[in-house]
């Protein structure tokens, strides 16, 4: 085989693999879509392999036997995580950002795309042991985080909404109390988004009291399903005492007691227990 | 330069450009990267190229001057736009999912990440001529597919409100009739979102008689920015007139009158007039 022919092949190897994280391609896939033998497709993949452990890309993972195959994981840590966590807080840290509340303008973040990739990349590398089998969110701001940690995961993500729509069909709803606000909320979902027994991965962009993370469990809970961890991408640090007991944030904000005039945001870098 | 050297260099630079579409990186970042000079580079971006060619993965453009560089453009036309719009109409078409008011269940398919980025593709390569500044949608099942469509630009996601958040900081709102329950609703955007001159290219999930678009392109023109295109994921067959002239959907939804049993969505693989 010319040598421009392995080259091009490597490119489209690169792309269809890195396009589909956490899907387990069979190796005869690939061999079929390339014409080649298996022993070609490994020293390919073996090329990749190395070339995204020099270069932080990523891993690739061979799964041996029968339902075997390769996939790729966008594992996001060390360096690569700090750089993206810190080039938030930075933008995050103006105080023109501060708004009534207690709360801090995230939207231009949240909608970056890039960023929200980058976000999802480091939520599945700091949950990949919690094996969830969703993504679970409630609307608005937290949909491009958890769709990101969805794509990251190449899990399905289940949205909650404040209200009951009927673009959803029968729906299970609950009544729960704002950490923040201490008034009722409600929040609902579709019957048909979760079913009994499935492992369930909280995701969301702002953690105050923590209210919102609460029904969202227990939202999981009514349906039968289990919640297997709570990402936030931002949380106070007042108050310290949240009212769920486990949670990871990726950034923690402090400075927005009344009168503060700039927020600090502290990257979380470290490994967490739940990790 | 030995072989394996390239072959790794080749999978490193597929991987960093195509996940960052649409962003002109300039060629003296990737020389000083891998430290090769210019010409090794120009041959590895060849073999890229010919390679997503052969295998219908996305264009590499080359920039030449000053400002120059490469780029990914993440294209998806013919049969690779036609396979995701078909799968995506077959999955639909599903007597399950009609839901009073003549809606369709589509939640499932809007929060599936692989689907949601296939569809941005799609309306990038069909607006790419719109040259949009951004892309705008409302919450909030509009938000996938338009973030997504943001992803394919590499331009900021806007999403308006269907009422104003304490979270957004000053807004501006307008009210406008829902085309199909014929009631008023609001509909806001901060103010720092949108500036005056931008030109918008407004993305939505699904469309009925056109009163979301036509409330989206008057909030664009509230704050003297510019509509450059209206794209819907489903829109109905019936009514044939919408409240908005121009409009491109990416599927059609037939038998959704009453009484009907099973939804027909057929794929619009032609293109139209505002590509």
């Amino acid at each position: 085989m010319p040598r421009l022919r392995r080259v091009e092949r490597i490119a489209a190897l690169t792309k269809m693999l890195t396009s589909r994280p956490h899907e387990l391609i069979p190796l005869s896939y690939f061999c079929a879509y390339f014409d080649i033998a298996k022993s070609t497709l490994s020293e390919d993949l073996v090329s990749i392999r190395k070339s995204f452990e020099t270069f932080s890309l990523g891993e690739i993972e061979t799964v041996f036997g029968a339902a075997g195959g390769v996939r790729y994981l966008p594992v996001r840590r060390g360096k690569e995580a700090a750089e993206v966590l810190e080039r938030i807080a930075a933008t995050l840290a103006d105080e023109e950002r501060i708004l009534a509340g207690g709360f801090l303008y995230m939207s231009d973040i949240l909608y970056n795309w890039y960023w929200m990739t980058a976000v999802g990349e480091i939520f599945m590398t700091r949950f990949r042991h919690a094996r969830p089998d969703c993504i679970m969110t409630v609307e608005t701001k937290g949909i491009l985080p958890a769709m990101m940690a969805a794509r990251a995961f190449n899990r399905p993500l289940v949205v909650a909404r404040r209200d009951s729509r009927v673009t959803e069909g029968s729906s299970i709803g609950i009544n729960y109390v704002s950490g923040s606000t201490k008034r009722v909320q409600t929040m609902s979902l579709a019957k048909r988004a979760l079913s009994a027994g499935q492992r369930v991965l909280i995701i969301d962009d702002f953690m105050k009291a923590g209210g919102t993370a609460k029904g969202l469990m227990q939202l999981v809970h009514e349906l039968g399903a289990e919640t297997v961890g709570v990402g936030v991408l931002v949380a106070t640090a007042e108050p310290a005492h949240k009212l769920v007991e486990q949670y990871t944030p990726l950034l923690v904000l402090h400075g927005m007691e009344d009168g503060a005039t700039r927020p600090h945001i502290e990257p979380q870098l470290q490994r967490t227990k739940e990790e």
